[in-house]
């Protein structure tokens, strides 16, 4: 149930509202708009009457919520989610450019990645400290090492930082450092540390998991924002198929779908998503013309060196060359980069 | 192994690398070229000796094919395939759109629809005369009644037709209405069908099956290919995966993919590849910047009537405004329509 | 819906109902039964009121039938069907064994294991004379040659045939020699076959497309129920998954599920579900633990030197070996070999 | 690469292997095994020469180990591990039986299934107080509360309890309570959870995550045992396929497959597996004939009104219905209960 207030409701009214919710042991959730407030209420386990709501002073209207993720939906609040990372948007018409390294290695790889993504045009920085590796006998990253390394190649280019954080424990830390928290895909449905994610002030980067349903997705951004964390956006990075050529099968479907029931920014990620070096700015270039909020690519001075994820990642010129197509595709579709 | 002949080779110099094949009990295939000759063999067990041929008169050279797609590939032929549909290119610099309506219904619906679409810029006119359906009590398509619709509206609009071939018995009837030959996903591995689309002179387009991989697709493509027709475009409508939301899964990886591998150009059907009507027109730009080298999209004067795939086909002016956002995206990457 | 006969019910008010039916324009399907005759009705759009029938002289009760799949349901037919196929049966208590080799390749490959299979307790033999294979330039079977043989080795031990039919040309061909049909996987959804397969009077085994969901398994069995070939069974042979490990998938689950959905038999193929000749036992047994009424598996004399499919067909003293596995396990269920 | 010692190698030859080892700046691992010590060795980047070993006093051979999985392979543990659950053995010829209900949700409920499922034959009480949950909104599990629930079982029933723990912060708590830690599908590379279970000493039964190839599988519990906790053993719980009548497809096919590439045991989970309690009993009895060292299963006194899995919980009497049918397919592949 979401109800809606008039657009100039008194806080008095609103106050009023989140009572009676409490009152019948309900949890209200105020949903932030631009122009007028919502309250969304969960924890009913039947559906609600609107007439329990709809006719108290400065409600507009009371609506049933049909889908199963409530405060993340098109229907709760229609306007698109621009998440304001330190003046840098995530979401809305300017996309949103995330570059760099999968693994934070050096500080030298770090800055000299920093430095040649901004000049082409990226506006985040991503580079991971804190690697989930298939294999426990491979580089697992650096760890706060490599957040220091992060922020210091944000002070000298002003990049917003985008890293992973892998659990609970280091979430304090890794939080202390970055701009985005990034969950990846093997943790879309690690429920302890999504709730946790849910008390935190900082903006959240959540990858699709492997196998995840698109319900599934939203459902996991919905523990985050049910619990008070609204910045949330949501990144497609490929599903597992039978299709053994490309390393995943980067699901583009997800994005137009994902536009229409939620108000929450979508990035495409098409180097984990093809993970074929040759083919990422092709894919770029169609989540862009899919209606994408913002690319996340990686990036690395000597892709045959790296750590992790080489046969994936643009040399700092191709990354140039990406952008600019990716800037003629954004005009064609009215966006900017 | 593919013999590659000097570019100025003589017919003679030709047949008598045909005879050296012919006579070590192997099949030689001329392949066609715009600069040059080359003449692809198979049959071989184990990989041939390039020095049995690269000595030979008026032989450039003799180059292993790796990939178990031989014909097919861009190691045989570097040069993009443009089929010549009686005078409208399938492949090329051009982008071929198809257009029309799932299932061929009546005079007025095909004529109606082939008269919006040509004023929206197809030259293709695509509709089902015959319709594989899954179950045995469904509309199975208006036959030969269909294909005499079909070629009416050719007639009236100098569209080409793209229409299903199901079987092997029906081939010359369809083969006698159709200008490009579709064959369905389910039929993409039925390979005595396969056979003979090679012995027919008429462009075929494969649809990829629900559940084949790229390299599987291409061994389609070379049964047809392998029997001396070499006019085939491939179409991406979508694969099977979890996803349940979106009727297949558009596999957008395969256009660039595809691209680097073979020669063929390749069609993208976001129609049933997303299956859902409001979002057709984004997968479709989604394709063209892919790199795709066309577009086939269903399209119905009245959706909520049609008698198959209603739910996902366009009305006209849905359709006209799709062109506009394609020519633009075609714009962006080089292409026109 | 289905329209029950009284047990006694005369031939004079089964051919009123008929043509009743038939006065709707709807088409009637007798079923045949144990203990009393039944009429299925397809052909309408909405659903039939059961009191246009209930009232006739003769019928018990008419019932609707919920599932898209109408002559092949439990609901249509409750009792298991057996399929007599000259005097052995295919469904009911006793287990239908199949085995033999993937190609027929010889006449003293094909002679020596249907001795083999025979000694082992076999009552089928498999072989295919039409190979449906990936590559156009692999192995494609021995075409009639390869039927007399498998003819011959019938008339040495009295083995029933089941060997794969491709198409509908050589369905007459193919027919006289085979006592059952094969439909491979890749054509499950051949829909010109599977009419053409409505008319014969051969029993069908249609294995599952490997990515054919239940339903859709069961729908290509209805359209040859629904022309009148009631002898039909469904094989599970494993479906595509992301799993690279195994061939396929073999999907046991499909086994009790289809079982409590259809009346048809269901044998299970454990040499193409899992593809490992060391594992072919194991998914053996697991499949007559699971319910399934048969089993097909393939073996070969020398599986080294098999021209297709070598790494997973068993030697004749492995059948031997498993055939003693599986009457042990069979007779754990209440089933006999 | 594992260093297999002579049967009687002393404590001082063990040791100056171990020695050796460190010395080259890698990582020993005394493997356990009932007639040698052997001892693995991992941190080498490229391949190691087996004569830097070989010739030291009491070893008997050094052995290249081929797989990306070390300590868990056969390779380097050819025996069975059997994993001695305060006394109830985990593994080897008697099978594990697991069973109750998915949530904990009251003392009577627990009370009641656990007396039941022990006079069935279990000799494991499976239970969650903590839940992993699709929606934020639905129930969590009771927390501690269940977990003295569930000790109260163990008292009262002697059964050993298998519950699951689903973060690194609770791991403490539940290992107070548990005798079997389970790991949930969802968190199989949760590596920050896998690394502190290595760190416990406690069985671990590790979940197979819905689209977790057999070698990801088996990374993660190289994860786990590499950190030097060996007691692990291997759930099989159904994969993510494209069929939906199924809620996941349970892959026997990875029992085999399991027992021959790993020493650790592995369980079936028919309920999570087929999701549909008609059909659990059926894929309970494949997954034994399949060669599974185990079943965990879901029963709860009052199907219908569990607060989780209802649709795919035994009743008590089923599940002593589906014991004898187990008990008979154990004794047919040489298993006891």
């Amino acid at each position: 149930m979401l109800v809606v207030m008039k657009q100039h409701a008194t806080e008095g009214q609103v106050e009023a509202v989140v009572e009676k919710i409490r009152s019948l042991g309900l949890t209200p959730h105020a949903i932030p708009g631009a122009q007028r407030v919502a309250i969304g209420i969960t924890g009913n386990k039947g559906s609600l009457e609107p007439s329990l709501f709809d006719q108290l002073p400065g409600v507009a209207e009371a609506i049933r919520v049909s889908q199963p993720f409530k405060l993340v939906s098109r229907e709760v609040k229609e306007e698109d989610t621009v998440i304001d990372v330190g003046g840098v948007p995530l979401g809305g018409n300017a996309l949103a450019i995330m570059a760099g390294p999968c693994s934070v290695e050096s500080r030298e790889q770090v800055l000299e990645t920093a430095h040649a993504v901004k000049a082409a045009g990226a506006r985040f920085l991503r580079g991971g400290a804190y690697k989930p590796r298939t294999s426990p006998y491979e580089f697992q990253g650096l760890a706060e090492e490599g957040l220091k390394l992060l922020a210091l190649a944000r002070e000298q280019t002003g990049l917003k930082i985008v890293t992973e954080v892998m659990d609970v424990e280091t979430l304090p830390l890794v939080a202390d450092y970055a701009d985005v928290l990034q969950i990846g895909a093997r943790n879309m449905q690690n429920f302890s540390l999504l709730k946790q994610l849910g008390e935190v002030r900082r903006p959240v980067l959540l990858k699709r998991g492997p196998s995840a349903t698109i319900k599934e997705w939203l459902m996991a951004a919905e523990y985050i924002v049910s619990r008070g964390n609204y910045q949330v956006a949501l990144c497609e990075r490929g599903i597992r198929t039978f299709e053994t050529m490309t390393r995943n099968t980067l699901d583009l479907n997800a994005v137009p779908v994902l536009k229409s029931l939620t108000h929450l920014p979508v990035i495409v990620d098409p180097s984990h998503g093809i993970g074929l070096r040759a083919h990422v700015a092709a894919m770029a270039r169609a989540g862009v013309a899919a209606g994408a909020d913002g690319l996340i690519v990686e990036v690395h001075p000597r892709p045959e060196k790296a750590l992790s994820d080489g046969q994936q990642s643009l040399t700092p010129s191709e990354f140039e060359e990406l952008m600019r197509q990716v800037r003629v595709i954004a005009g064609a579709v009215g966006r900017a980069v």
